[in-house]
């Protein structure tokens, strides 16, 4: 089968044909129909964080059950499912609490590139392909693990739901799991790329008394006010601190910040009113960090970071389906362009220009 | 009447006959029967944090109505009651979302040192003094406005009482409202003062599973043992971090710092598991940072401070009190020497030497 292999930090992946074993116990064979260009993928793509390589990227997929393992319960061939970025094995302290997303199984799974147990079933010849995120999602079929899978409706396109897998439902766990909202209160969200706008969309659902977003792009600041924003704040232009203290006399809420550097999220924190709570998103490089006074702390302030929005997957992800079919929850307006998997280098570079919010690859 | 006044910051306060002006509207007239030493006084004192002088401090006092004046509604003559070191006008948004302790006029009172409205009612001569806090309770009489003053059963000693107007009342809020530390969780506290032990106290009360408690004081840790820690750390002889994840195999639900330091707010945040919370409590010294790596909250870590523990002042203390009466919150064993006002500045040299947890100035 035909995969996207990246074989050394920033260069370019090869496209080129991979053998895929079957599924082990408890894994599942999974026809990958669609898959999500995310920024994470870059940050592993370009050392940001340390991968082992070669590796599949490629983390927001979804397709349809080929072939279930042995002791697989919960999948069977022709279910359609998503493909989750964060493990969780339903039995350590995390997964019985109901957060999921923080798995002890998670983290080394990551940073090991493997399936949850240490299997790799893709290797080129005798080499042996990593899987990130126990996924691997650029490439026509995926072996996963059938807890990294979760079934969704048959009649909902895969081609949009495979966002689900990674950043848009980090950005709406963000906003309804780790900020909270409640209808009536105010939000800023700084970023508005795939993570951002599914935060917009989310705020909007929840009723946000005022939405602001912020970005330095013109074009998707646009996107942002069709998805819900009340304001926007172009950052290369106003100062977004000032401008969401003015906006709301006095500071917001709850604020989310999308942007992967350090002045971006303690610009977020400083748009907070006392008692706020400012939200973190998204993977930031190594070596940068935060200066905060513990006095701002003393007025109630809240600093804090999910993993994928603090989602429960089975639970989750088959209810923003659910909103997404009933126009509650409009995911497929975040994809601005699809193509091939030949196509996927070209896909990253728009990506990185901010051409484009998100591509699909379709296969 | 006799109070205490600090004239210049670093030099000890002058005892000394000051004029009180009646009650006016709104304010009424407390005969302070007893206050609290607070380390927050000292920091204004010091100044370390700016304040209006000539300044009559203490802000943890306790007393009995003399005199009420015009349009006070909520108290009368003979009413027992504690006086709240954050002011709350029950008017402003803040209060009215029940964060009273948030109020948009407390800070400026602090700032200006006056009573809420901007009265001064203490005179020395012709030279105003201010009221620390719209309080100043080392002083035989207090002109407070009416909502700086709990009404409290009276059949509850006062002496004791008076802590609850700020250290207590932070310490246990912290815990049950800000951390909301449930049954059989964990959590670390940092710093055995009155603050923190009222803290374990509140942890304990709460039903926490392992409470760890740190301090440099080999006296503080066996109080902090007394009042319910299972696990004592004394900082000057191991990695308070390191031992806490130790003991709980991977880190605290919660971790209050009550250090003014930004190391032990950095290891207190250090000693989280995944999803943890730290609160910072007490006020720092205003120029220091804490750095925070966007990582660490990736991992669902959050960091929040309090101002007095996000208590509901007329709901939570008459509470406390009632914990108190029936033997479940301990307060009166923070108290660990009482004084007359004259001895107003060996008081705080003591308390700094941490020869002290609490002494009690009584009138």
């Amino acid at each position: 089968m035909k995969a996207a292999v990246a074989y050394e930090i920033k260069a370019p992946m090869r496209v080129e044909e991979v053998t895929l074993d079957a599924p082990q116990e408890h894994e599942v064979l999974v026809r990958i129909v669609a898959a999500g260009t995310c920024h994470s993928d870059l940050h592993f793509i370009n050392g940001d964080i340390p991968v082992q390589m070669p590796v599949v990227v490629g983390h927001e997929g979804a397709g349809i059950v080929e072939k279930v393992g042995p002791g697989v319960t919960t999948l069977k061939p022709g279910d359609h499912v998503v493909l989750m970025v964060a493990f969780s094995c339903g039995k350590c302290s995390y997964c019985a609490e109901g957060r999921p997303t923080y798995c002890v199984e998670n983290l080394p799974i990551q940073i090991m590139g493997t399936l949850p147990g240490g299997g790799i079933r893709l290797h080129k010849g005798d080499q042996k392909l990593h899987h990130l995120f126990g996924l691997a999602c650029f490439a026509e079929y995926a072996v996963v693990h059938e807890r990294s899978a979760v079934r969704v409706r048959e009649d909902a396109p895969l081609d949009v739901l495979c966002l689900l897998g990674c950043g848009t439902s980090t950005g709406i766990g963000a906003v309804l799991n780790v900020a909270g909202v409640k209808p009536g209160e105010s939000i800023v969200i700084y970023g508005c790329g795939g993570v951002g706008l599914s935060a917009v969309m989310a705020a909007k659902l929840a009723g946000a008394g005022m939405i602001i977003a912020v970005d330095t792009l013109a074009k998707k600041l646009e996107m942002a006010k069709e998805l819900g924003a009340d304001y926007v704040v172009n950052a290369s232009q106003e100062n977004p601190q000032q401008k969401a203290l003015a906006l709301t006399g006095g500071g917001v809420h709850y604020a989310v910040s999308c942007v992967s550097n350090a002045d971006a999220i303690m610009q977020a924190y400083g748009s907070l009113r006392m008692g706020g709570k400012c939200v973190v998103v998204g993977l930031p490089p190594v070596g940068i960090n935060l200066n905060i006074a513990p006095y701002e702390l003393l007025l109630g302030k809240a600093i804090t970071g999910t993993t994928q929005g603090d989602i429960r997957p089975s639970v989750d992800v088959p209810r923003y389906v659910d909103l997404f079919m009933g126009g509650k929850l409009p995911i497929d307006k975040l994809i601005t362009k699809s193509c091939s998997l030949d196509e996927i280098n070209e896909a990253y570079e728009e990506l990185v220009k901010g051409e484009v919010v998100r591509t699909v690859v379709r296969f």
